[in-house]
C-alpha cells in the first residue's frame, strides 16, 4: 500500500517545479502499454495502480504480483491525458523495474531451493535500500520469499555479544522476560554446542551464521534427534546468494536468509510505449 | 547532505518502537570499525557522518568520497555508546553498501571509457530508486560520473513524439520560447538527418538514442565537419552497460548515458566490527 | 524514544505562534521541580528528558521508568531559562500525567495477578489513543505489562470470520503459508473444541475471547493434558479490568489482555513548581 | 476536521506494512454496524466519516455529535469491502471510544452544573493528550462544554509569578500593551484583593485558582457589587471533577475549568459487528 | 520561533541536491556582515539567528526586532565556514528583506496614526502570504502593529450574511452560545443602526467596513454617548493604506485594520558582504 | 502544481481547529464569483483550481494564467457549499492577489523591454519569499518573464570570490570539470576584461553585475565583434526595477534579471462575492 502522501513525495522528486517539455505539445488523450523486455516475476503492481489512480488514469492488467511473465508481455494497458501518462512513466517504471528485479531474483532462488526441499523458506534481511524497506520486502513476498523481521523491534535477536556476556541460557532467559509473548526469540549461534543450548533454553529460532554446509547438516541432524517440547526453526545465513544457494538448500535448514535477494538483484527492463494518440475515450 | 528530518525518517524505518535486544545488556562505551570486504570506490561518507553526528558518536576516517580502497581497508573508526552504535550500524551499512556499489560501478565504467577518450562523460539517468535520487546521483559523482539532469524541470528534453508533431525545428523553437535561458535544450533523435537539423536549429545537446556504434560514429563525424556557431554536445544512450561500453566509448560521443550505473550496480560488502568494549573515552 | 521532529510537532500544538505571556517579564535563570501529588509508577521519564534536551535545560532525577514513588516525591529537578521551562511545562506534564497513569494502572493489575501466578502476563491491546500507541505501550512495559502486538502486521491474528469460512485447520494452514517464519500465529476461539483444534494445528497463541473464568479453566486444564510437540500460549481477553481481574488471574491462562490498562487509566496528578529564580548557574 | 494527511498517519500506526490476516480470505462486500454498549454522548462522528470516506465506504447515521444515545444504539451502518472495513475498524473505534468518553463526561458535568445555573460554562484546559488537543476539545464542545484557549498564544494568561514581579496592575497594563486587541486578558489570582485589583485594571477574565467554594462565593458577590464599566468573567479552577463539581457550581462563578473533563474521562465501549457478508451493493 | 524542521524545509528549497559552486574553492573560515542599504525597522532577527545556529555560525548584533536603523547600519556580524555562510545568505536575506519591509511599513503607519491618537492600534489582517502568516504577523508586531486574529478559529467574526439571515441580535446571541468564553466576538456592520444594535447586544468588537471617515466619526461619537456596561472596541477596515491613513486616524476608532501593512509592503534592501577570509577563529 | 499535502498545510494555517463563525448559519448551496478590482495579468489560476477541487466546488473560468484582464472582470464563477466557499475564500484570494501582483509587474516590465528588443528576456532571481519560490517563479512565467535558475544546484554560478582566488579561466575550467554537462555555467564579472576572458573560456552566460548602461553597451558591442565558437548569453543585473528598466533595455543585453519582479510587486486587489444563495445545483 502506497499512501497518498508518499506518492506525492516520490513525484515531487521526479517532476520538479516547471516541467517545460510537457508544455511543448497540447494535452491529448492517449493509450499506452507497459511491457517487459525480459522474462520476470511481477511485483509492484499495486504501487503502479496507486500512481495511475493519483493521476486519474484508466488501466487494466491481466497479471498480479507474483506472476511470472515472458519477454514482451504486457503488464498494463493505460489510457488518459498525455501529460499525466508522461508524469507517471518514470516513477512507475522505476518502481516496477526495481521491485520486479527483487521478485525475479527471489523466485529463482525459491525454485532452486524447491529442488531440495518442499518447505524451506527463502528470506530477505534488514539489508534493504533506506526508505524502501516495505516495498522491497513485499517484492520478496511476490517472488515467493519470506519477509523476515521488519525492524529491530519485531523479533528479538540475541547476538554473539549478548551470548558472550550472559551465556546462551542467560541471554534467552533475559530476552523472554523483556520481550512480548507475541514476539519470537531468535539466537545467533556459531557452534553446535550453542545451538543445542539455545534449543534447550527454548529459543524459537536458531540462526547458524556463516557456517559451512557440512557443519549446518551436522547441527540440523543432531537437533532433530533431540526429544524436545518445542521445535526451533533453524535459519542459516551469511554470504548466501543465487550462485551458492544449492549447497545450502541441501542442508535441511528451515530458513535460508539472503540479503542478496535484494542487494544483488538487478532491475528488470520494463518499458512504456504510447500506442495511440487522440483516442476518444 | 542529509537533513536531520531525513535521518529520523530513515531511522524510524529500522528501529521500530521497542528494540528489546538493546536492553538485554547494559550500555557500554565501545569502539568499532567499518571496513570493506572488497575493493571499492567510496560514496556516502558524508551520509554516514551525519548518522554518527545524530547519535553523538566520535569518528574518524582517512578516506573521502571517490577514493578507491582495497579489500579489508577500514572506512571509519567510531567510538561511543554501544546502543547508539548498534542503532547506527544497519542504516549506515545499507547506505554505504548501496552507494559504494554505484560509485564502484561508475568508476569502472569511467576507467574503461578513459582508454578511448580523455573527455567523454559517463552519466546516469532518471532511472533511480524512488526517494533516493539525490544520494544515488552523488554516488555517481563520487565514481567520476556525471549526474545528468535531476528531474523533469531541469534540462528541457525534446522527445520523438514532440518531433513527430512539430518537426525538429518547430520543437526546438517552441522549447527555446518556453524554457529559461538557464536551461539547456536537448533533442532526442533517431536519424542522422534529424541530428543535423537539431544541430542547425541550435540544440545544446543531441541525444542519439538506441543507435549502433557505427551509426553513431557516422553522425559524430558528420557533425564535426559542419561549420557551426555552436557546438552541440553529443550524448548517446540506450542499453549501454559495463559489458558493452567499450564499443560505445570509441564512437567519439561526448557523453554516454547509462541507467545501468545505478540499476545494474550491486552493493559493496561493507561490515562493522566492535573491536573494544568498556573503553574509557 | 521521541524523535526531534515529533517534539517540535507536539510543541507547535501547545505554543502557537505568539506567546504573549512569556514576554511580560524578563527571561531569568530559574530552578524548578516536577513532583507527583499521588503515589504512582513512573513512565515517560525518557520523553520528559527529550523535551528538556530540546530546550537546553539541565535536569536530574533519582528515578527511572517503572519505579513506584510516593505522594510528594520529586521526579525531576530542572534548571534553565524561565521561558524555556514555561514552554516545557505543559507538554512534559501532559505526557507524564497520561503515561504514569497507564503505568500505575498496569502495575496494580500486575500486582493483583502475581497473587495467583508468578508468570502470567498482563498485556495491553490495540485499543490505544490514535497517534500515541508507541508511548502508551511503553508505559504498559514500565508498569510491568506486555505490549502485545504493535499493529496489524506484527502477529497474525485469525478471527472468527476466518474460522467460519475456512475452519480452524484451514485458516491456520493458510496463515502459516502467508506469514513470515518470524511471526507468531494467534487464533481467536470461542469454544473448547476449536481451542483444541487450533492447538493441534500448531497455533502459537490461542485466544479465548469473552469466556467465563470457569470455561477458561476447563480449556486450560484440558490443553495441559494433551501430549503436544508445541505448547501454545493461552491468552484470555474481553471486558477484563482491574475490578474483575482477580477471577481471571486464577484461571491459569498465560496472558491476560486488557484494553482497560490504557483506556480505563486516568492521569496521575503531576505538577511543576518553580523553586528559585535568578539563580546563578 | 481530519486532514487527509492526518488520516494516513494514524492509519500507518495501526496497519504496518504487511497485514497478513486480511489476505487469508477473499475480499467481499460486507455490511457492518458500529454501536455503543453503554449510554453515551456522541463525539467524533465527523472523524469516523472522514475515515469511511478515505476507504470509500458507504455509511449512514441517524446521530450527530452531541446526541446522547442509549446502550445498544447503532451509531453507524457501513457497507463496503471487507478489507477496508477491517482496516477502518480499530482506528474508528479508538477515536469514537476516546472522544465519546470525553463528551459523555462533559455532558454529565454540564448537567450537574445546570441544576444550579443556566449559564455557567464548563470548560476544559490545556491538559490534553499530546497531539490530540483539537479532537479532544471538540469532544468537550460536543458534550456541551467550552474549549477554553487552544494554546499559549490564544488568550493572554497572567500568572502568579507575573503578579509577584509587576503587581496586578503592572502586569495587566503590560499585557494590554503587548496583546492584540482580539485577545482577552486573563489574570490568575489567589486573593480577594487581587481579584478586585484585576477587575478594576480591566482584566477580561479573572481566574480564582485553587480556592474553596466559600472563598469563591465571597469574591463573586463582592465583584457583583462593584460599579464597573466592564464585567469580568469569573473563572474557577483547580482540582474540580465530577465528584466535587456540585459545590463549585453553586458559587455563582461564570466558568468552571476542569482538566478532569479530559484526563479523568474513560473510553465508552463502542464496538463493530459485521452483519452481512457478500451482499450485493 | 522557527522550528528546526521548518529551517530544513526552507533550506531545501534554496539549496537543491548538488551545489557545485561551493565546491570550486576550498572551505575557509570567513567573517561577514549583514547590513541595510536603506533606513528600516527590523524584524526577523530571531529567524536569522535560528539559521545561524543551524549552520553553527557565530554571530552578534547590536539590534533587536523593532529597532529602527539607518542606511548602512550593520545588522549582524557573523563568522564561520565560507560554505555555511554562502548557504545561509540567500535565505537569511530573503527573510530579513521581506519581514523588515513589513515592519518598516507598519512603523510608518503607526507613526502617522500617533499624530492623531496615542492609543489607536494599527492591525494587519488575514491577507498574508500563504505559509508565512506567523512570520509576517510578528513583523507587524515588530513595527508596533497589532496581529489581529491569527486564523478563522481565533476571534469569532459575524459577517454581513450572518446579519442578513439572523439579524444583528440573533447572530450575536448565537455566537455567544457557540463561542468559547475566551474568544471575543466581532461584528462587521455597514450602518450606524447596526453598530448600535451590536453594541447593545454585547459585541466585543464592532467593525465598520468600507465606510467613509465622516460616517465613522458619526458612529464613534454616537457610541461614546451611550451608557453601556461594556465598551466595544471600534475597528475600521477597507482599502486603508499608508496614503489615506491620515484621514482614518482622525476618526477616533480604536483599531485601524490594514491588509496593506503586508500586501503593499516592499522588501528592504539588505545585503551581505564577506569582510575577511581565512581568519583564525 | 499544488500537491494535496501542500493544500492541507496552507489551509491548516488559515482555518485553525474550531471555526465557530461557519456554524452560525446552516450550510447552503451558494454561487460566488471571484473578480478583480483592477487591471491585471493573471497567475495562480491552477492553484485556485486545486483549492476548489479540494473542497469539491464546481468552477468555471474564461481565463488562463498570463491573460491580462480589466478592472471588474470575473476570474471564476464557483458553486457549492457555503462553508466550503468561505473556507476557500481567503487562501484562494491570498494566492491570487500575491501571484497576479507578480505577473502584472512582470508583464509591465516585459512590455517596456519589448519597445527596445524583441528577444530580451526579463528574469527573476532567487530573491523569493521563503517557501513560495515555485509559485512565484511560475507567476513570473505567467507574466512573460523567465524563471532563471531555481536553486543553487541548477546553473553553476561563478562569483567574484571564485574569480579572485582562481582567475576567470581557472574558475571556468574548474566549474566545467565539476558541473554536469546538462548545466550551464554562468560567470559574474565586473569588468570588460573579465567579460571577454569568460567568453573566450567558454562561459555559457556572462553576468554583468551592477554596471552602468553605458558600460554594458560597450561590453555587449565588443563581444559581438569577437569571432567565437560559442555565443555567450549576456545577462545584466543589480538594482533594476520598473522605473529604471528602460535604460537597461536599450543596452542590447540578452537577459535582464530583476529581483524586483517579485520583491517590489504588490498584490492585486481580487475579491469574492456571493451572488446567489440556496441555489439548486
Amino acid at each position: 500500500m502506497l499512501f497518498k502522501y508518499e506518492i506525492e513525495k516520490f513525484l515531487e522528486e521526479d517532476l520538479g517545479y516547471n516541467d517545460v517539455s510537457c508544455k511543448l505539445v497540447p494535452e491529448r488523450n492517449v493509450e499506452a502499454m507497459i511491457f517487459t523486455k525480459e522474462k520476470c516475476t511481477l511485483a509492484g503492481i499495486d504501487i503502479a495502480i496507486s500512481l495511475f489512480d493519483h493521476f486519474g488514469l484508466q488501466y487494466n492488467s491481466e497479471h498480479s504480483n507474483g506472476d511470472t511473465i515472458s519477454k514482451g508481455d504486457t503488464i498494463f494497458h493505460i489510457k488518459g491525458s498525455s501529460i499525466a501518462i508522461l508524469r507517471t512513466e518514470r516513477l512507475a517504471l522505476n518502481f516496477l523495474g526495481h521491485l520486479c528485479g527483487i521478485a525475479t531474483n527471489t523466485k529463482k532462488c525459491v525454485d532452486i531451493a524447491r529442488n531440495y526441499s518442499d518447505t524451506v523458506k527463502i528470506a530477505c534481511t534488514r539489508k534493504t535500500t533506506p526508505g524502501l524497506r516495505k516495498y522491497e520486502k513485499m517484492a520478496v513476498v511476490a517472488g515467493g520469499g519470506d519477509t523476515h523481521r521488519f525492524n529491530l523491534s519485531d523479533t528479538v535477536m540475541i547476538k554473539d555479544n549478548h551470548v558472550k556476556m550472559m551465556g546462551v541460557d542467560g541471554a534467552i532467559i533475559s530476552a523472554k522476560e523483556k520481550a512480548s509473548f507475541t514476539q519470537k526469540i531468535e539466537v545467533e549461534v556459531e557452534s553446535a554446542d550453542d545451538a543445542i543450548k539455545a534449543t534447550k533454553a527454548g529459543a524459537d529460532i536458531i540462526m547458524l551464521d556463516n557456517m559451512k554446509p557440512s557443519e549446518i547438516i551436522d547441527i540440523v541432524d543432531f537437533i532433530k534427534t533431540l526429544t524436545l517440547t518445542n521445535h526451533p526453526i533453524i535459519e542459516i545465513s551469511g554470504g548466501i546468494d543465487i550462485n551458492n544457494l544449492e549447497e545450502y538448500a541441501k542442508t535441511g535448514a528451515d530458513v535460508i536468509s539472503m540479503g542478496s535477494l535484494i542487494h544483488k538483484s538487478r532491475w528488470i527492463d520494463v518499458s512504456m510505449e504510447i500506442i495511440a494518440s487522440n483516442i476518444t475515450d
